[in-house]
């Protein structure tokens, strides 16, 4: 048996607790343009997982309704939860930083805040429909060893 | 000025929120090999920033410390928190996973469940120290149209 290739891990899912996960699914659809994988957008949805670009998942939870074990044919999802204003952050290209303030402008979503970091980096703070921050910022912002 | 690249977005950041910050910074750093980016990892710690290979990075923030908004040199952090048990998942290789399995138990790290999924995949589930549910996951699980 090898060693865990702990250099092979990396992000895959990040989750939101949300009161409507529909809303909130379809606003980060359009503005990123991303496919939903699994769950639905309705008004009554309780999960979405959306695909982000890069192989990773942005998982939608309607708030309380992971709080049991859920039971699948391939074994148990353990209960999970939360609530607050949660914070995540996608990167994107230093380059296409103005052309993402333009389309948050063009949907009337408010720009709350902008940083130009100590290393290099610049990022782009906003909220979803629920409160959450979201970050927009361009990866010089952290001293990476690896890459991508 | 170009369309936002839309594709090129990708995960960067997904954040705990906890009452020992120094405490899950060291359990992580331990059992992924994770390099601190920033912050501090003692019992005092208010926020650590850990990198996770392939240039993402797991945000560590003390339970209410953000709740006001931080004034930086170059710019506003805005305000944002949260509690519960949240959710994180990582991506590990199929050939890696019986290997994690007995690295989680040489650490005393209870397996919660194991779930083989029905499109392929398989995930272990566990706890960090303050109840997360962290999860190990083969990407098989989703069906990604996408390439890393």
């Amino acid at each position: 048996m090898n060693d865990p290739q702990a250099g092979e891990l990396r992000l895959l899912e990040t989750a939101l607790y949300l009161d409507d996960v529909g809303l909130e699914a379809r606003f980060y659809q359009d503005l990123f343009e991303l496919r939903l994988l699994s769950g639905t957008t309705g008004p009554d949805a309780v999960f979405a997982a959306l695909e982000v670009p890069g192989q990773g998942v942005l998982l939608l939870f309607k708030k309380g309704a992971n709080a049991q074990p859920v039971e699948t044919a391939g074994g148990i999802i353990p209960p999970h939860g939360g609530e607050g204003r949660l914070h995540l952050a996608f990167a994107i290209s230093a380059d296409s930083y103005e052309s993402w303030k333009t389309r948050l402008v063009a949907r009337n979503i408010k720009i709350e805040s902008e940083v130009r970091w100590p290393r290099g980096g610049r990022s782009l703070y906003f909220r979803d429909p629920e409160g959450n921050l979201v970050e927009l910022a361009t990866p010089e912002l952290w001293s990476f060893t690896d890459s991508p």
